[in-house]
């Protein structure tokens, strides 16, 4: 619809088309979602916001950058993905999450939390250093502003720069329902005196009519207008909120005039929306619903499901060991721990720093911490696991859950890289069970080692039956015997994959399950085969392949061929079409061995 | 002296033996510094403080955890390490930072900054689980009281526990005199009600009497005692501040009621300390005296002042390129960017993450940011330079300074880890310039590039004469001819250790200088030598060595053998000493070659 059409709208007709606009692009992110999985119940909290985002601003200019992005799908779809948005999470179709490199209406690439604030300041400082006028707005969720890394823009010197717009999309739900303490103290910090400032400054916003008519009075929107003012006004932001995000037509109202008083000042905004709002189910359980599968399935990892039950077993032994994560209880499975155990069951939010040194201190005081979050998150908290753990010879488990290629999810949350970023690691222990069963014996084996130990697994073991042995200081395990090939396979996919080269292949081919991937000890300083094929869902740099290069001695003029992710980041599509891209399929197997 | 003794002291008495005790300690800093080197200002601004809490505290009961750990010179000489640290710093000796390998006294080993407030509330909630009863004090820098990792722990969900004093000692200097928004903030928080809760709480702190004559009444008293109270309270801590922490019997008599206020509530207590008191020049330039050698001498190293220069001519030409550090701008060489481009300087105080990804940010919108920033910090940006800077390939420049072997600051401080985290990156060069001349060379190319590049060096660069060319795709250069043997080495120390050994062997030696760490292209595909030797300062698992073995095919039967760090951490030694135990030195290298 032309602007110049826009402009004769009245009241009504404006109300109308904007809620027919909600009403459509839920639709069709609740539709495509059945279809392809995908992340629901912040997509769906967040439509009336976007919808009055695009409203207000024009995004062809304008950037709008989100927090992690599992707010984007409506974005997407009005933006200028709406005909291909049925393409979400598929192979060369819309990404899952915000890609720059898919749309210019994605100002930044993002995946991982807490990076909005730092990225946004630094699109504005750019912005003002060439001289260039448009608006920068961050949206970003009540669970990702505490991590670390917002907090740091948040508290930092740089001065917050006009035509910065702020938008906390305040759910309610991302932190433990927010047992947070940064949340209790901006929920906290309304005073008399914020309640004044603000009363004047609604005003100025709104005029005394619009917010009459609108929301029943300048006391009761001032009212909620001022809590958390004090903070965020402390660190350079003008504050407006709390506003009820679901509310298509007071947030369009409310983004216009804020877009006026942001000409002057940094504005950060405030609003409450209703996580996965449209469909009931979701806004019952919206955790359960943060990520979903086909027809809104919500089954998670059979290794995640395992862990917690492992876990539970291991707590009912020895009280002192405790189960950690970072705001992933549901995906690592440890809801169960914390069903079962409560007490025995911390949950620090989306701060994998704080988690793994809170984890070292613990640790270094005769705790049994093991510490749950997905491989790609995990890198965040590279240097606490080497300065804090490592460096200490500290009793840490960490629990890499969707290690390897994780399939729709991309490029921002792959497991390729926590070999490479693990295997220098003195002191660490790198155990990757094969199944269900196995990751409980890679864990009874952890909790009795006095250092530190990381396990990576992918959401799935292996379908394979395999005769398990316990992990001791040699965990390798052949699993076929053979004399022409021999294939190290890490982790339960690969070990799949191995055996079913083993059947299919002409050649007599062993197998060799690799559960301990960086000592290598034991058989593999004799391996005898005249080819030796190494197969791990991880960067074939620094992976377990270039352990075996750099430290075994191979058998004289013996061939070896390394596969795993070859040098570029794995975007979206299914896990197989991931493994297709990678070589780690039948056909190349046998085709490397059919010199 | 007996705690029998000490009851029946007077005020006078304690007050003279107390001040004895800051002017031996002191006396004892000054002494060992100035003959080993070491970290000065802040071990100097915190002498009454330690002093105090020694007086009040059992460390061998209660845990002391400090952050980074440039404060803890006087802790370790007033707990078990008096006639020892002489040693300080030296092999064998006493370390520079907190070392819990080293003495029951340091409660958890320390170097990073940030670590200490995640670190204490772990140690706590283990002593509370398991029913053990003593004090946790964590003593932060203002300067890292802000970094992500503390600021995380603050706002955390984590209770904060009874028997928890947070000392932040305030020395103002840390982050470019303050700017910061946090400290603003804290700053500026005083209020009315906060002023009269203070009162009160004063009252029952201290008592009238107390009050009245140390510190000229209450009133006074109280003033200081509430700014930032409100924020601190906030997050569950009882706040007492802003205390004369150079003030001995003051901080004794202080500490003794917190001691006994901590018995219900965890306290924070900001005190103010002058950095680098007691050595005048120290206390005018804190800043420049944070890290001096021997006779306090400042020298900074050599490639560090050449970065600032080449910055400067950078930028003279082209007004886009930004000099970023964190905290750092001393030991980088940016100060010389600060001074003659101040607008084109930026600090963002200890604060990695939020440098790297502030710097994707502006390197998204236009603007060429060089971040420099030591081999070691850059451990904490890990998941920021993979996921918001190589992932959308923006051309940010990394400087690495101080990579390789750093000698005397040890284990948590040594760059041996960069190529390792940084080699599997996708879309990042990695180079390593040899001598200052060749940083400069280094820095045209990366900011000719539009991707991004790693820039690693050591504080000095070669002392051998090499001939240069400017970098392009293939950019390591055969410095020496010959047949028998061929050295790849990286770095400017490790070619002049590779230049010496082909002059001393009986054996025709050739010697290439890596100067493209990651990308294996050119003559590299081509090696010839029957023996081939890398030489690094990293280590050995995920550096050059491993790239080499991985993906160079070596001449039919030719022997490899890589060099660099072993399989460990590395302890505080002259560089030389790391040398040799890491085996990179000329008598290993005629022994291996003399087969």
């Amino acid at each position: 619809m032309s602007k110049k059409f826009r402009q004769k709208e009245n009241k009504k007709e404006r109300a109308k088309r904007l809620n027919l606009v909600v009403e459509q692009t839920r639709s069709q992110i609740l539709e495509v979602t059945k279809t392809n999985g995908g992340h629901l119940s912040a997509n769906l909290g967040v439509v009336e916001t976007t919808v009055a985002l695009h409203e207000v601003f024009d995004f062809s200019v304008d950037k709008l950058i989100f927090d992690v992005g599992h707010q984007c799908y409506a974005h997407k779809i009005l933006s200028d993905r709406k005909d291909k948005f049925c393409t979400l999470r598929q192979k060369g179709g819309i990404s899952g999450f915000p890609d720059a490199e898919e749309s210019p209406f994605d100002a930044f690439s993002t995946g991982h939390a807490g990076t909005s604030l730092s990225a946004s300041l630094g699109v504005c400082e750019a912005r003002d250093r060439l001289g260039q006028d448009f608006y920068v707005i961050a949206v970003v969720g009540d669970g990702s502003l505490v991590n670390g890394l917002n907090l740091e823009a948040l508290t930092s010197s740089i001065n917050k720069p006009k035509k910065l717009i702020v938008i906390l999309n305040d759910n309610g739900m991302s932190i433990s329902k927010n047992r947070n303490g940064f949340y209790k103290m901006i929920s906290k910090s309304t005073t008399q005196k914020g309640y004044v400032k603000s009363k004047r400054f609604a005003k100025k916003l709104f005029g005394k009519n619009f917010i009459g008519k609108i929301l029943g009075g300048v006391r009761n929107l001032s009212k909620r207008l001022i809590s958390g003012g004090n903070y965020f006004e402390k660190f350079g932001f003008k504050y407006v909120g709390v506003l009820d995000g679901n509310d298509v037509e007071q947030m369009t109202d409310i983004l216009r005039r804020v877009k006026n008083v942001a000409k002057d000042k940094a504005v950060f905004v405030h609003v409450n929306t209703t996580k996965g709002k449209g469909l009931s189910v979701a806004e019952e359980s919206a955790e359960l619903y943060h990520g979903v599968g086909k027809d809104f399935s919500l089954g998670s990892g059979s290794m995640s499901k395992a862990l917690g039950e492992c876990l539970c077993a291991q707590i009912e032994k020895n009280d002192k060991i405790l189960a950690v994560t970072a705001g992933m209880k549901q995906g690592t499975g440890l809801w169960q721990v914390e069903e079962k155990y409560p007490n025995n069951f911390i949950d620090v939010g989306i701060a994998e720093e704080f988690a793994v040194t809170f984890s070292a201190g613990m640790a270094k005081s005769g705790l049994k911490p093991v510490v749950a979050i997905y491989s790609t998150f995990m890198q965040r908290a590279y240097d606490q696991i080497m300065h804090d753990v490592c460096m200490q010879n500290l009793p840490v488990v960490f629990c890499l859950d969707r290690a390897g290629f994780v399939g729709e999810d991309g490029r921002t949350h792959q497991g390729l890289f926590d070999l490479s970023f693990l295997s220098h690691l003195p002191n660490l222990t790198i155990l990757s069970p094969i199944n269900e069963y196995d990751l409980k014996l890679a864990l009874d084996y952890a909790l009795s080692l006095n250092s530190p130990v990381a396990i990576r697994y992918a959401k799935e073991g292996a379908r394979s039956e395999v005769e398990l042995k316990e992990y001791s200081q040699d965990a390798n395990l052949v699993v076929k015997e053979g004399t022409d090939v021999e294939v190290l396979a890490v982790g339960g996919r690969m070990l799949d994959l191995a055996l079913e080269f083993a059947k299919a292949s002409p050649r007599s081919v062993k197998v060799r399950a690799i559960r301990k991937v960086n000592s290598l000890d034991g058989d593999l300083q004799s391996l005898t085969a005249p080819m030796i094929i190494t197969l791990e869902e991880n960067a074939i740099k620094g992976g377990f392949g270039s352990l075996i290069r750099q430290f075994i001695k191979l058998p004289e003029g013996a061939k070896i061929v390394c596969l795993g992710a070859k040098d570029d980041f794995v975007k979206h599509g299914t896990v197989k079409e991931q493994f297709i891209d990678s070589d780690l399929t039948l056909e190349n197997l046998l085709a490397i061995t059919n010199i």
